[in-house]
């Protein structure tokens, strides 16, 4: 029997842009030691401390079902930790907790979307956006950020896309690109989005990893509180990307509509890993900073070896944890590129086309290795660049 | 802003019949002594054992993100559980870990149902299960079994109404009604899916709960490995129930793809979760045998308690962890006898209603609390319903 081919329109039946991913898993597994700067996983495991209240929390007898939206601790200092970051007012009414910040992506646009409407998203783009649009049964259309902006999105270009469309997903700090969205372009967007009356899905899961500039929340501009949900997670600001938690803040009414949907979805989410959660947030802000800073480290490095080059250019990684490396002067596409900086080096690192044809001939380097191993890795892609570059004789 | 109205129409608005249980909860917060047998929950936490897994396994660095489809041991594990039980051929191919049976049952809706397609399934119907098919985009169509048939479906009113649908859902062991499905209720089921050409979906979360006759699982019947799609879960049979974990069992091409719908609803179960199911399912069936023994002695006890009456009808109690029990006598409805019981005796049991009409005039009593506080609400239950049924003089 044959599944639905809203299942097989996901991705229409591609990859998804994971080949190179994958061949990079495959060599590994054959015992050749690849430098993976693929994904955006930490290189330390979640911290112990958190894993020690997650194993309290359970023998304590947090091992039954949880109430649908989230436990009332955790709610609550969701809601103050996001008062406390963007100044906008928010309690536990709203906040939803969901097992991760995928699953608040999906939930966000089958709240936002009826079948058939039009979702925008910005290109380049994390590598789920379209796919999660499509299984939300909506229609993806992608409106191109320009990396000589810094892949800023302009209003214009969201204006000009959103004929009929009922959302808008972002994503600042944005992966993979690195942008952090300006003051000018996040007034644009919501400007935009207030006159087509489009719902906005801000997914701000890196915003503790912002190297440059100021991270602000779109929920935080005016007006705008009523009709944006914002998508966080605790992964990769606490390091915890395997406990699957993470949280959609919005409107109390839409947030109560969206945990009637998750009671038919996914049913809550463990109760010891929410209390895990509450543990890591007591942390503070000292706890999300010493996270963040191997990757703050990393960026300041690369962008200095970038910086005593000419041939590679990099796109201001201004957040996140990834730097979008610029290419187009080898002649070569990213994909052509990181194919070969794979055969010849051992080093992995994302085709900038994966995420998208405003990426085309740029590579993405996520800095989730070791600072020796990296600078390694990346003075040998700023090699085999220079060396590509190098005309042909004859 | 408004959300989606395919949101606001999954429940049309409405409590899905959780009115009384709400209610209980809220006397019992306000300190009344009530008496719970609403839910399907162990009055046991999850064992030990299984939680010291569960943190040997974070800490020895199963904290990142895991396959989407799930860790290669699980899915071994679980395939052969799978094999074992039914004696049908499976490998972990035909294995997809998903975080939890509801997420299975929405995941399997949105594999075997094009948007608009009918779903069928049987009332009276676990509650989730209409808003569910909602959800997921599709119509739902009640088939009523009946409850002088001990609530077996009858394959003649299954192809009355599978004009054009796309899938039947159906569940036994059975919540609410304890009806185990018998040979001849698979066969018809079967016979009907093969020609009406549909997808099954079994339900089979509560597999290891069986007190009178044999579990079949649909899967193993001719021909139907390829249009079945088991949804099975570690809740009941393992008592985790907050760890939110379970499986979909099907044909290899529909598992990869509903693995590539979950990368965009849920991406992945926590590895440490995955590892301490391991742990669980590696236990075994004395294990199984020692979590499903209260049931089945209370099941025993209450069964001896009605029997030892005419008012009350109880149904056939075949297996899960719930006794139906028929008031009509009383000539009262579920839902007046329910909410009459909570407020004379402090005892909270499912209005039948809350399951569909084909349980108007029933309610369903969880076995989750202690054999001594059982016996005592059930005597009280008897009590009420003999006194109801005493004809008023005048």
């Amino acid at each position: 029997m044959k599944v639905s081919s809203r299942l097989t329109n996901i991705t229409g039946g591609g990859s998804g842009g994971w080949d190179l991913f994958n061949r990079a898993r495959a060599m590994k597994q054959s015992g050749i030691p690849v430098t993976e700067l693929t994904i955006g996983e930490h290189d330390t495991p979640t911290d112990p401390s958190i894993l020690n209240a997650m194993h309290a929390a359970a023998l304590a007898g947090h091992t039954g079902y949880t109430t649908i939206g989230g436990l009332a601790p955790l709610r609550e200092r969701v809601a103050q930790r996001v008062e406390a970051r963007t100044g906008v007012a928010t309690g536990p009414e709203n906040v939803l907790i969901v097992p991760g910040g995928q699953a608040g992506l999906f939930a966000a646009l089958m709240a936002t979307c009826e079948p058939g409407d039009t979702a925008l998203y910005i290109d380049p783009y994390y590598a789920t956006y379209p796919g999660t649009i499509r299984a939300a049964g909506a229609v993806p259309k992608p409106v191109k950020a320009r990396s000589r902006h810094g892949f800023q999105p302009a209003g214009e270009d969201i204006d000009a896309a959103a004929d009929s469309a009922a959302a808008l997903l972002i994503n600042s700090p944005n992966n993979p690109t690195g942008a952090v969205y300006s003051g000018r372009t996040l007034a644009d967007i919501a400007e935009v989005c207030a006159r087509r009356e489009m719902w906005l899905i801000s997914d701000e899961v890196y915003d503790t990893q912002v190297w440059s500039g100021t991270h602000v929340s779109s929920r935080a501009l005016p007006g705008m509180a009523e009709r944006t949900l914002v998508v966080g997670s605790m992964s990769k600001s606490h390091a915890m990307t395997g406990s699957r938690i993470g949280w959609i803040i919005g409107p109390q009414e839409a947030i109560a509509q969206i945990a009637n949907l998750t009671t038919h979805t996914t049913y809550g989410v463990s109760g010891f890993t929410q209390m895990a959660a509450c543990h890591a947030l007591d942390r503070g802000e000292p706890f999300e900073a010493q996270i963040a800073a191997p990757f703050r480290r990393r960026r300041d490095m690369v962008m200095a070896q970038i910086a005593a080059q000419n041939v590679v250019r990099a796109i201001p990684a201004e957040g996140a944890m990834y730097v979008m490396l610029d290419l187009r002067a080898t002649g070569l596409s990213g994909d052509a590129f990181a194919n070969l900086l794979l055969d010849t080096h051992h080093v992995a690192v994302m085709p900038g086309e994966s995420f998208g044809a405003a990426a085309a001939g740029h590579v993405r380097v996520a800095l989730t290795v070791d600072d020796a191993r990296l600078e390694t890795a990346i003075a040998q892609l700023l090699d085999l660049a220079a060396h590509e570059t190098v005309p042909n004789p004859g």
